[in-house]
């Protein structure tokens, strides 16, 4: 079976498609100014967009990983990701905290999906 | 192929089947009066019932990413994982310190199993 | 489909393989009088012959996972990752920091691929 790699850099892919899965990178917000809601808003945005490109959709994500910084945002993210998932359709999660790559990052999400 | 959906709830799945694979939630104890032990033992119940629920068991278990908020709990955390596990088929696996959603847990495991 | 073990202990297996896919443990260095850079290197290496002992090869990497105790080494492990992946066949990836089993462990990478 073929590998398709979505906007693939010299460090890594946007999202990989292989064997009926995507895999999508672990993604961040780009306007870092903003807090946690708009920087998860930013992030599920993206998710949307490139489970369009590998042809999927937020309804048949499988699996999802969710890294904040301060994990007492867990409440705040819940308000964004809450009515963004697809109802009867929420794929398995586990979120914790972690230091990102860059400080003013508040949130990471990577997620799998069927295609 | 069809995603199938266990225990799907608002905000995540317990449980994802998809193409052979099932996805299990991050899965953490009910009692968190109990310790790093008691705590495992608990999540190890859980993920025994949910492999069970999508048709597999522990010695399918492909990939499991542990979670301790002291990773000073990783010898004691493994005293229950490796009799738990099913000998000659123990799984890929990855255990890193990270703070959990509410700071009374101790633990937090994430599977992948063949169906 | 059969589940394939490769190197599999009584705690976990190096890698797994499983229709169409291998799942990698997460790996770590054993020389870890070495900085980051050299505990990279030796990670990558370990994948290498894990990948090769599964039929695959770091060209089909679909997934990557890195965690390193100090998100300031986010650049320098880059310095090793980035000549190493295989250019327009780079994975989906994330990378976040996380307090490993053994203190002097500065870097975890835990990766799937096709096979």
């Amino acid at each position: 079976m073929a590998v398709k790699r979505i906007e693939p850099g010299p460090r890594m892919s946007k999202a990989v498609v292989y064997n009926g899965v995507v895999y999508l990178a672990g993604l961040t917000a780009d306007d870092t100014s903003q807090d946690v809601k708009g920087q998860t808003k930013q992030i599920l945005d993206k998710i949307d967009a490139l489970l369009k490109a590998a042809g999927s959709d937020k309804s048949k994500i499988l699996s999802a990983n969710i890294w904040l910084t301060d994990i007492k945002n867990w409440a705040t993210m819940n308000t964004v990701w809450d009515p963004w998932v697809s109802p009867g359709n929420t794929p398995a999660r586990a979120t914790v905290e972690a230091k990102l790559a860059d400080p003013k990052l508040l949130v990471e999400i990577m997620v799998q999906a069927a295609v």
